[in-house]
C-alpha cells in the first residue's frame, strides 16, 4: 500500500518552481525533482503526467472557478454581470499569498516558448469552457462568445498586472479597475 | 534589368494556396510554387522571404489598417469611437471578393500548427500596435490596452464569421453586429 503523504504534491510544484528558476525548465530532470522533494521518480508520475505539467496542474479547477459561478446564478442574470462574477471567482482563486509563485511560475514560462503555447492554450481553453457555460445559462450568440473573450481578456490583463513588480493591490481590485476601465471605453452612442 | 511583372506577386500568392490546397502545405515546396506560376524561385524570393510568408505578406498594411484612422482622428475622440474607425478601416481591408481566398487560405492554416502560431503571433502584434497608437492618441492606462485587446476580439471573431460557410454578409456587417452585441454586454438595455 502506497502512504498518502500529504502535501507532496505540493512540495513538488516549490521544488520543481526553484529548480527551474536555478537551472533553467530544459536543464531541470523529473528526477532531480523527484530527488530534491525527496519522493520517488514514481510518485512524481502519481502526481504530474510529466515535467510541463507541475507548472500547468489544476486545469480543472481553474476552469471551474470561472464557470461555476454562472452555472449557479440566477436565470436571466445579465451576462456582464456572470462576466463580474467569474472574475471575482477567479480572483479568490488567487489570493496574495499565491502572488510569489505565480510571479515566479510566469518567469519560467515567459523564458521557454513551448511553455508560454500551453498557457496560451490554457486561456482558450478557459474562453471555450466559458463561452459553453454562458450559453447552457441562456445568453445567446454572438454574446455569449463575445462575453467569454472578453472575461478571458480581463482576466489575462489583471493577470499580469497582479504579478508585475512594485504591484500590491489584491487580484479583485486589478480586475475591478479592469473591468471599469472596459465599462468606459464601451460607451453606447458615442 | 529585371523586367517587372505586374501581378506577379498576387499570381505568386494564387498559385501557393492551390497548390497547398491540393498537394498539403508541408508538401508544396517553393520551386514548385514558382514554376505552376511561370517565374524563378529567384523572383519567388524578391516577393516572399519564405514559403509561410506567401500567406502572411502585407502585415504592415494589415497594422496600418487598424492604427491609420486612429492616429488620423480628432484629439479627444472616445476609445470606443477609435475601435469603430479600426474595425470599419479593417472591413475595407477584406472586401468580398476577397473572401475566397480568406476562406481557403484559414483552411491551410488551421490544418498546420506552426503557420497557426504564425496567426496568433500576428494578431499579438496587432494588439500591441493599436495600444500603442490609442496611447499616442492621449488614452489613458489600462483603457489602451482594454481597448486594443477588445478591438482585436471583436477582430478575429468578425473574421472568423465572415469566413465562416454560409455567410455572405459584409464584414462591416458582421463586425458591426459584434460590436453591438459586445456593448449589449457591458450596457444592457442601453
Amino acid at each position: 500500500m502506497v502512504r498518502w503523504q500529504p502535501g507532496t504534491r505540493e512540495r513538488l510544484q516549490g521544488t520543481a518552481l526553484l529548480l527551474f528558476t536555478e537551472r533553467g525548465y530544459d536543464e531541470t530532470t523529473v528526477a532531480e525533482i523527484a530527488a530534491a522533494a525527496d519522493v520517488t521518480e514514481r510518485t512524481f508520475f502519481r502526481h504530474f503526467a510529466d515535467k510541463r505539467e507541475v507548472l500547468f496542474a489544476g486545469q480543472e479547477d481553474f476552469l471551474g472557478t470561472f464557470t461555476e459561478p454562472v452555472a449557479a446564478a440566477e436565470p436571466g442574470t445579465p451576462p456582464f454581470v456572470l462576466v463580474r462574477r467569474a472574475l471575482e471567482s477567479a480572483a479568490a482563486f488567487f489570493p496574495d499569498d499565491r502572488r510569489t509563485w505565480s510571479r515566479t511560475r510566469q518567469r519560467v514560462i515567459d523564458a521557454v516558448p513551448a511553455l508560454g503555447e500551453r498557457e496560451l492554450g490554457k486561456l482558450a481553453n478557459l474562453k471555450v469552457h466559458l463561452g459553453a457555460a454562458l450559453r447552457e445559462h441562456g445568453v445567446a450568440e454572438p454574446a455569449a462568445t463575445i462575453a467569454a473573450e472578453t472575461a478571458v481578456t480581463v482576466f489575462h490583463l489583471s493577470f499580469a498586472q497582479w504579478i508585475a513588480d512594485g504591484e500590491d493591490r489584491d487580484f479583485a481590485a486589478v480586475a475591478h479597475e479592469r473591468l471599469d476601465a472596459l465599462t468606459e471605453v464601451v460607451h453606447p452612442g458615442r
